[in-house]
């Protein structure tokens, strides 16, 4: 199969465009007062309904672009209000379309318009809630009959409050996500809600994400989702997805995508019936004898170890393919159902492992090492006239560390203390730590000890407060070995000083301590990494 | 492919069960009262629940049937509250498994149980339902940030109180979705809800089914229903399920299910992914010359005409198979489907057209006859004293129908009056009058013009009062033509004196029909049948 369209995709590497350069302008912020002022007025069912419009249309801006966006609002009215399929599908046709060709300022209006407009009735909302405080409970000696008749009044309401506080826009949402192309659009859409709300904060348009995530968690479900088996023989179209989405570790070239689908590699992705040809999520295997130290072994091993001589896969990349889907846990049976799969196919395969990236360590421990300071700073200048501060100050070096990073020469690194220097070297431009032998020799024992700490025991509301750490352990993961000088591109440095993870998915204890994980925050580890951890608490 | 087990089969024909035959003891009343006593208890917060939960089981009955009740319970109970997937699967397995071995008693129990106590927490709802009313809606000249804050409060308490009023078993509907089998053990399970609620109007159980109903519709919209054409290359597991549910014209024996998969016929199927091999609603296609006149014309129709001479094609049976999914239309796009599917297969079809029963013309018809009956004794008997009752007094039948109906031998027909005459003949045993040729012919005009009224005329909520007319113009077919002795059948006689209809769905006039039916109730028919109306509307 010719892959020639592939080919040229390669050459100007295809992203998904990110709409978060175009600037908002302050016009749009005084239409949206009014366009909320409106909505407020013709809730309260008073009257400005037609004038405020004309208003809101005159400080648009120019003619064409506004004709073209009532024309996109009238065809989206239409799509929710419609009663009779027969125009319906015309009228969703004409919405996405519209939408599609949309700027990034009409989007933005139109949405925060569906969020204002389309909403809720809540004059209606109010009248219902009244007559349901009208209710009374039924008396504890009441007979059958009445107290039927009773809950028959509870249920009625609710079922009518139920109804009432169910957005116009579901009715929206609903029909898109049954209408072909429509559960893409929707992505499409939430999307760009998350875009807007990254530079505004709207309560609304929180509320209308919230409520699309919802729906999309459900119509999402990993029941719906068909596990498919990404090779080279798929369609070129499926492919571009693949290379345009990887997100972990960038496929550079033809050669590198064909590689990553070939002996010794598998590629599993999920996809969503309504959404053909590209995968919402998928993952890279590498077949290997042994777990992988670093991800340069994975990329680069070559010639591919013989698959019957392999006794490890390694899940080496996971990537999400649809910015709009975030927060929906799309991975979470994907790496199980993998698992599955390969052990039925490859019964030689005996370890499940993955080399993973530790993507919040150096921004945990560059805060940590500032804050630091900033308290040693502060305690000397106050001398201890402020005691509270030392509660938070904490020596998170061990003694020899400090030691070897004082020591170091002054032309190498500079710092009052052990965490300043220490500070200073990772923030220093263009990594030029890891070109001295002397600075990496000495920034591995510190820097591979709180890596382990960062892992296993810093917390956000009881879970890791590594994301991927956090998603491989409430899949049931453990956490195996963290390796030195894993990754030296530029994005592995930045995120965790070079230093990857391998997690590893014991078969038989997998649904173990994913039990224990979300039930009290046990992290499972080997004896190495508790090493690292229980080593510089001894020595605290 | 053999069909040994189908042909088995068809010995020995096959009906879903019906479990209406099951009485329901007196017992499990006081049960429920204690259950709904013991439930709003534990909602106010009282004690008692340890208590009641005792003196409840102690009134179930034997042990054995206790401790198996109990046992299915608890893993419902668990399906709901499990947080985790690991045990799910085997909480909602055994939940199902238990539910199908149990009685009709112990599931009206457990269903009762379920809308009972997996409901709504209220005091929650009304917490929610104060603060929402605390809060007021801002002033019009409000600054954005502080108007965004109050929006924000509104759509915060509306999400909590949408979730609040979420009854618990929607958790159960929403995992036994997602579960392998699950759609089908919801549909099993509503078809039990309608059952009891044919038994007893239970105000909790209602609230349940109204919302399983939402659910399911929403799970099955058209747009994750699969068209499959079904042939015997089909399985005999499939297979069985036409011959089994087939509602309109009974399947005889294999060679009647051969004849209606083979030359000349089609059979159509809508399958959801969710229950596999069992199509949900399937219709049943004759290929033919001309519309037919009679069930008799396409059932006995041998040797069927070669397909290439056949410019009709005509929808003859429409079965659906899940007796718990009534009430959700999911006929609506399969005509338009399969009109879609054969037009592209046979450009040569150039009529498509039904030949539909008319299921509730005689009861209309007949009670239509005694309520004229009754007013017309009592006219007699009070001497117009009550003159209110004439305004519901109509003469239905033409003067010479009148006539031919009063001047029959007295052996054959018995009657004050036309009407009471054609009441007492149509309630005969046997429906001794299709074997007199006088009868017949003396029944033939009132019961063909009565019939045109009642399709055209009669009407519910602006739609007509005839389910099978109903669903096909609301699909935007029109009415052709009525059929005198078109099923001779016992069924057919006693559902419409053997007169069935041929609706016609013309192209490019689908839509447009399907929204003036819809809009104004305009049922579109052809001069024939307005002829049969107009003529008796003449005469009155």
């Amino acid at each position: 199969m010719s892959k020639k369209a592939l080919s040229i995709l390669m050459r100007a590497r295809m992203r998904p465009n990110s709409n978060s350069n175009h600037s908002v302008s302050p016009l749009s912020l005084t239409n949206a007062v009014k366009q909320m002022q409106r909505h407020r007025n013709s809730r309260e069912g008073q009257s400005a309904g037609g004038a405020s419009r004309e208003e809101n249309s005159a400080s648009i801006g120019s003619g064409s672009s506004e004709r073209e966006f009532m024309h996109v609002r009238a065809s989206m009215d239409s799509a929710v209000s419609m009663n009779k399929t027969e125009f319906l599908d015309d009228a969703l046709n004409n919405f996405s379309e519209g939408y599609f060709s949309f700027s990034h300022e009409n989007r933005r209006k139109l949405l925060l318009l569906l969020a204002r407009e389309y909403d809720l009735n809540r004059s209606q909302v109010r009248e219902l809630i009244k007559q349901y405080l009208a209710l009374e409970l039924p008396a504890d000696k009441a007979q059958v009959s009445e107290e039927e008749g009773l809950f028959a009044s509870f249920y009625r309401i609710e079922r009518n409050l139920r109804h009432a506080l169910k957005p116009v826009y579901e009715v929206l949402f609903e029909r898109l996500n049954t209408h072909p192309g429509g559960l893409r659009f929707l992505s499409i859409l939430r999307a760009d809600i998350l875009c807007i709300l990254t530079e505004e904060n709207i309560a609304s348009l929180r509320a209308l994400d919230s409520y699309l995530h919802e729906k999309l968690s459900t119509w999402l479900s990993p029941a719906t989702l068909e596990l498919h088996q990404i090779t080279w023989d798929d369609p070129a179209s499926l492919l571009e997805k693949i290379v345009a989405y990887e997100a972990v570790h960038p496929i550079s070239n033809l050669l590198d995508l064909k590689r990553r689908l070939g002996i010794g590699r598998r590629c599993f992705g999920y996809l969503h019936p309504a959404i053909p040809g590209e995968p919402l999520i998928f993952i890279e295997v590498a077949l290997l004898k042994n777990i992988a130290h670093s991800i340069q072994d994975v990329l680069e091993d070559s010639p591919p170890i013989p698959e019957s001589e392999t006794t490890c896969a390694l899940f080496y990349s996971i990537s999400s393919t649809q910015p709009g889907l975030a927060g929906i846990n799309l991975g979470k049976f994907l790496i199980k159902r993998v698992i599955t799969l390969v052990k039925r196919e490859m019964p030689h395969i005996s370890t499940f492992a993955t080399l993973s990236p530790i993507p919040g360590f150096m921004q945990w421990l560059l805060s940590k090492l500032a804050c630091q300071k900033r308290l040693a700073e502060g305690e000397m200048s106050q001398t201890l006239t402020e005691g509270s501060n030392l509660t938070f100050y904490e020596k998170i070096l061990k003694p020899e560390e400090e030691e070897a990073l004082m020591s170091l020469p002054k032309d190498l690194a500079m710092g009052q203390t052990g965490m300043e220097t220490m500070f200073n070297l990772l923030t220093s431009t263009s990594y030029k730590w890891i070109h001295s032998s002397e600075l990496v020799s000495v920034l591995k024992s510190p820097l591979m000890h709180l890596c382990a700490r960062y892992i296993l025991q810093e917390k956000k509301r009881g879970k890791a407060l590594d994301s991927v750490a956090n998603f491989h352990l409430q899949n049931g993961a453990m956490v195996e070995r963290i390796n030195w000088m894993a990754d030296r591109s530029e994005n592995g440095l930045s995120q965790s000083a070079g230093i990857m993870v391998n997690y590893v998915y014991r078969l038989g204890h997998i649904e173990e301590y994913a039990h224990s994980y979300f039930s009290n925050g046990e992290i499972h580890a080997s004896s190495d990494l508790h090493h690292y951890v229980e080593q510089s608490d001894k020595k605290q």
